[in-house]
């Protein structure tokens, strides 16, 4: 099946907002086999929604409309709809009462310009919207089918998951485009396509992109046009691959994040964690206690952003920071190990570099960042240089001293040779 | 002037990719005047792009497309639209040798592959890339205008603004549309609403916009379709308006970051800042050192998640924490006072509370959090109960810490009663 999304809403055509809610139909639909075969953004003009419906009727038979069902002057997608229907708008006492009570709840008095919100094209189905005041609508027709959607992401997400797609799914035809996607970390995207080499061959029909990001390079492998099981046993395959040439640049799949696998890793071997951040400022602390439950694991940290503070709270001895530098190997491996003994934890992670823009010198220019754990006592320091703007160096930064803690609590008795 | 945009890239229809390249031209050239009255994606098959282009021609006469200028046999863009135009490709040896340099400075040797970035359809004008291999290029016939960019962002924005907007500028009428942010924090949109009052009538013919988010409620004026003198007028008027009705809500416009505002504040009255984060867990520090040049004001903070850490780095009382729990009025003054001590800076700002999803009681539920300052010794704490998941909490209190420490820095002589 074959559809068309129109996003209305003359925000879209200025720029002011930047839409996600068409991203966001588009992945929900290709995992049920639903081809978005165009999308389009008309401002609230009602000339203008209706003409772009029509076209993407005549050309697919079938749109999902986000946008322009509130209740002010400016919401006219569903007269527009309903114009080019030729259905008259009704009103439903039904959906004007949840409304009333809605309002109620939150102690207000409905307005009367909400009633507008109860009129609903004759011939539609109502698709009941719990999270907000908005209804979705059905319309099928002999010109085709019109579902319109509100434009607020959140109302349009749970109408899509619990209404539409539902309806949908029993008319596709079952063949579906699937993705998976597996996160590397600590190897640059040219040395990974190395290590992959022939992969794009060996996986074949899958499609595999290079993702890089802050951090790190994601891989995504596609089935296209498949069914659900071709697809989900094809990707098992290539993920399986993946892993087996990537090795332990591979942290996790999908969404994971490598904050709690971690985590994870630390709960696992009873292990608490401490940190001390100097140009991340705190970032790193943040990484680790986004995620719920961190508290279980993660005791806290110092940020030592001034060298005084290296020195009074991480016991970092002022000759080291005379000698070498507050960004070196010396004095990022005493502030691993002054935060494990100040917080009397078997593990901590520091942080020590230039993030920019200014600061940077010939021999450490900016993006030079140490990186260093302490476990059981023992130091690990490393070296990286980091390309980009402040904000970037300092994400790659938090990145790669999560990737060396994770990777001396998964793989302890490795050791490079600092 | 009127103009349609026209992304190109199967990417989009499968909603991989959020299409942040409409935003920003949409922006772009509202500020000049050009006026984008549809947008529209299509996948990487020529046949739906030259559809797409000849209609949106048809409509409006002027098209920009972004995408499928790339060496690769999905980049079908140009091809297309140079057959609507009976157009011929031509290959540009200038062109090819300026790529032939690109590859040679990266090391490389030039893919055959890539000649085909050289061929310009005859008649069209050459938009130089200096940042990528895919030149844009402007075609102009008895059809209409078709100005094709490539779809990396930053090539496509380079080229935007050094060839695009300075050929359009020359055709535009005159008329801009024109917008103005204004900053506030600390009171929720419907008590601002009450504040403003009549205002949307006083600033007509200007337009304002609410826009709630994390850091607070942003106002946004537009002005529509004025020349740019009016535009700047309407708009600084409207400005000084909101200014006088929502007083020291507001901390500022357009991108302004209220750790900025804080640092700035701080290093006029000469006063270094520390942080005391429980619930943030580092996101507080984070903020204020996104900031270049924070090293000036910024000191350091201690991440105390755990309640022993409380005590030992903090020298929170023991008894405090058992008479009034972690998230009170007591403790995060205490954190303040603590920080404030053991930094040895004129100013701590303090935050304890309960993230989620866990941790919640009836006296105490969710988004329950408390922010301090301590300021040459005298401490200062704030109640908020915040909205939304984990991550909105913890965003949410990390801007209310932010605010109170600049309420107070920037007016010192006001104190709330406790």
């Amino acid at each position: 099946m074959n559809i068309e999304l129109l996003t209305v809403g003359t925000e879209l055509l200025l720029g002011f907002t930047i839409d996600t809610n068409g991203a966001l139909i588009a992945r929900a639909l290709g995992e049920i086999g639903v081809r978005v075969v165009r999308r389009g953004s008309v401002g609230d003009q009602e000339q203008d929604i209706a003409d772009a419906v029509r076209e993407a009727l005549a050309r697919t038979g079938a749109v999902i409309t986000t946008g322009g069902l509130g209740p002010t002057r400016d919401d006219v997608t569903k007269r527009a709809v309903a114009d080019l229907f030729d259905a008259q708008l009704e009103f439903h006492e039904e959906i004007w009462q949840t409304l009333v009570e809605r309002f109620a709840r939150m102690g207000r008095v409905a307005p009367e310009m909400n009633r507008a919100q109860a009129e609903v094209p004759r011939g539609a189905t109502v698709l009941r919207n719990r999270w907000g005041t908005a209804p979705g609508l059905w319309l099928e027709a002999a010109h085709g089918l019109v579902v319109m959607l509100p434009g607020v992401p959140r109302e349009m997400r749970k109408l899509l998951e619990h209404e539409v797609v539902p309806r949908l799914v029993s008319r596709a035809a079952g063949r579906v485009v699937r993705s998976r996607i597996v996160r590397t970390s600590g190897i640059p995207e040219s040395l990974l396509a190395e290590r992959l080499g022939d992969i794009e061959r060996r996986v074949a029909p899958l499609s595999l992109a290079y993702l890089p990001g802050y951090e790190g390079v994601d891989l995504r492998l596609t089935a296209w046009d498949s069914t659900p099981a071709e697809a989900d046993s094809a990707l098992a395959a290539g993920v399986a691959l993946i892993h087996e040439r990537a090795g332990h640049h591979v942290y996790g799949e999908d969404d994971t994040n490598l904050a709690g696998v971690l985590l994870d890793a630390a709960r696992q071997r009873r292990v608490r964690i401490a940190v001390a951040e100097s140009c991340t400022g705190g970032l790193l602390g943040k990484r680790l206690t986004d995620v719920p439950g961190s508290s279980e694991v993660f005791v806290g940290g110092v940020i030592a952003y001034d060298n005084a503070v290296k020195e009074s709270l991480l016991d970092v001895p002022p000759e080291l920071l005379q000698q070498h530098g507050a960004v070196s190997e010396e004095v990022v491996a005493a502030m691993a190990d002054g935060a494990a003994r100040r917080f009397g934890v078997p593990l901590a992670i520091a942080i020590t570099g230039i993030a920019g823009p200014g600061g940077g010198t010939d021999a450490k220019p900016v993006g030079t960042v140490w990186v260093a754990t302490a476990l059981d006592g023992a130091t690990e320091a490393m070296r990286v240089q980091l390309p980009g703007s402040r904000e970037e160096i300092r994400m790659r930064a938090a990145q790669a001293a999560l990737l060396l803690a994770w990777r001396r609590l998964a793989a302890p008795r490795r050791r490079s040779p600092h």
